[in-house]
């Protein structure tokens, strides 16, 4: 578990596209970030105070988080100054860059020297078990994607926040980096051993009131072939009651896979129930969500419709129309 | 890779099944094992010329393959000065213990003072890709299971050898601890990160002559909770041209999963053909493998014969019947 408050740590972020962690922190905990931090050319604004370590410190940050991707896979040295001297302010540091925290010696001598800690949440500090398919109380619901990167993450935490808004018990379940940074706790999917991957997920989403329901993150999807995998076991370990269908629609291809066209939502609705009916026999779909960012107001409202008739499920851009209608369709 | 020819490791195996890693070897590279060593209260045979560790460096082992389980988890003081002693005496040691050779001091000191190698096939050792899923040259076939342990393993194994025997190109490629130890490379799926599971198949199978084969160890099986995620990554990764149904027709549920029945043969055709044509709209279901041990010679020929009419596929138990008509059965 990360301690809050944060201090975004911005970094020389070239562009608001290199800031998107921390740009989903301050999306989706508005109240979990202080300050940010920003190094000579930066050119990313969460609109936050603009903070030393030293005012962080004293209004009480807990953590820097860094909310910035960095260049060319290195932390570089005018980094690492920065994130020792959090340190020593009495900022513990979180990261989910692929380069580690504590591979970097300077920071690994700062944190022993400081009591701090160092939080990679890139790789998993748990041992999960292998899963044992049985099944468990609580309610689920999963999104899954025609694609990488179509909004799964974005639509599960506009269902939490619905759900909580309304004084439903529910829980995101972070299962990405960025995802974990928001949450401050959660499994990252991606780099769990092979044969433990759908035991974490079933660690990540324990029995439960019978009236609660767990937002899974999504990941991947069952037609990518590099992270397909991921995807089933996603489905297997969360045992989801609820499945979201997302998409976006101006996708050319599989992010990545060039020769790869994206299927059809037929196609995802039908294999996706197929897998998760194997763990739980009455999963259904309850609706679709649709990332029309690619498309203009009037495009996206026809294009919406147009979904709706055709697949006869609630379908709605969360960005736009928020999930009220998604959680409506929960049963 | 695993420097041959090995000197078979049987320690105080209790029985005949705890020591299936060295019959494993002695089945599929009888030409591989040119001794065995075993401990007091041994109970385990391989038919091979009992040798002394002297003796195996003699006759030009260059391995000591741990080819039985250890019991309680733990690598014992007795296995311990065995294993030493083989360094001692000229051999590498090969392992596929979920203990780690490497992470017993006394073995990994006397490794770094005789200059031996220590391979634990458990772990992956090679830094693998993220799957780009474009098209290889080559042929590949893969086994896939109604459940685990159904026989996938003995049915590449089977293929490669006749394959062989008839002079065509083929390679078995394996992905489990066993699979590693008997042909001295491969891939051990199980723990490789998520991320990287596809990719590591892709890595394993590369392009290759227009009439090669590679024999592809099937893990798992996408109908089983616990694993499927690795067997989509198989399949995705290794693009197979041909699929192999592999059943074991007295098994009651899913391999450590008492809830979950097993599909039907129908069942898992129809959606292994779904994920393969994925990444390789060509995939065809070659034949059936069953794995009749649990049958009396006529009812496993009944059974053959009932799976085959209904099924409409050449179906045998590569066992009783070898693997030629599962061979003539790829295009």
């Amino acid at each position: 578990m990360i301690d809050g408050p944060y201090l975004l740590f911005l970094g020389d972020a070239p562009d608001a596209l290199a800031a998107k962690v921390a740009q989903g922190i301050r999306d989706w905990r508005p109240d979990a970030a202080i300050g940010q931090f920003r190094m000579a050319g930066c050119r990313a604004d969460m609109g936050l105070p603009d903070m030393t370590l030293a005012e962080a410190a004293a209004a009480g940050a807990r953590t820097l988080v860094v909310g910035v991707a960095n260049r060319g896979g290195t932390i570089s040295p005018a980094w690492i100054e920065v994130l020792r001297s959090a340190m020593e302010h009495g900022l513990d540091l979180a990261s989910g860059l692929h380069n580690l925290l504590r591979d970097e010696l300077e920071l690994t001598a700062t944190a022993m020297a400081t009591g701090r800690k160092l939080h990679d949440v890139r790789v998993p500090d748990v041992r999960y078990p292998i899963a044992n398919g049985k099944r468990r109380a609580g309610k689920r619901c999963l999104a899954v994607g025609t694609d990488c990167s179509v909004g799964k993450m974005y639509t599960a935490l506009a269902m939490d926040r619905e759900m909580r808004a309304r004084g439903m018990k529910a829980t995101f379940r972070a299962t990405g980096q960025t995802g974990i940074l928001v949450t401050g706790a959660g499994v990252p999917l991606d780099a769990v051993i092979a044969d433990f991957m759908a035991g974490s997920i079933e660690w990540l989403t324990p029995d439960n009131d019978p009236d609660h329901w767990d937002l899974i993150e999504g990941q991947g999807s069952l037609f990518h072939a590099s992270y397909s995998g991921v995807t089933l076991a996603l489905i297997h370990g969360g045992q989801p009651d609820a499945l979201v269908l997302c998409h976006e629609p101006t996708r050319k291809h599989l992010r990545g896979l060039p020769d790869y066209p994206l299927p059809s939502l037929e196609a995802l609705r039908d294999l996706s129930l197929t897998m998760a009916r194997m763990v739980n026999p009455a999963a259904y779909v309850a609706g679709i969500s649709i990332n029309t960012a690619g498309l203009a107001e009037r495009e996206a409202e026809d294009y919406l419709a147009s979904v709706e008739t055709l697949m006869g499920l609630p379908t709605v851009d969360p960005f736009r129309n928020g999930a009220a209608r998604l959680v409506d369709a929960l049963k």
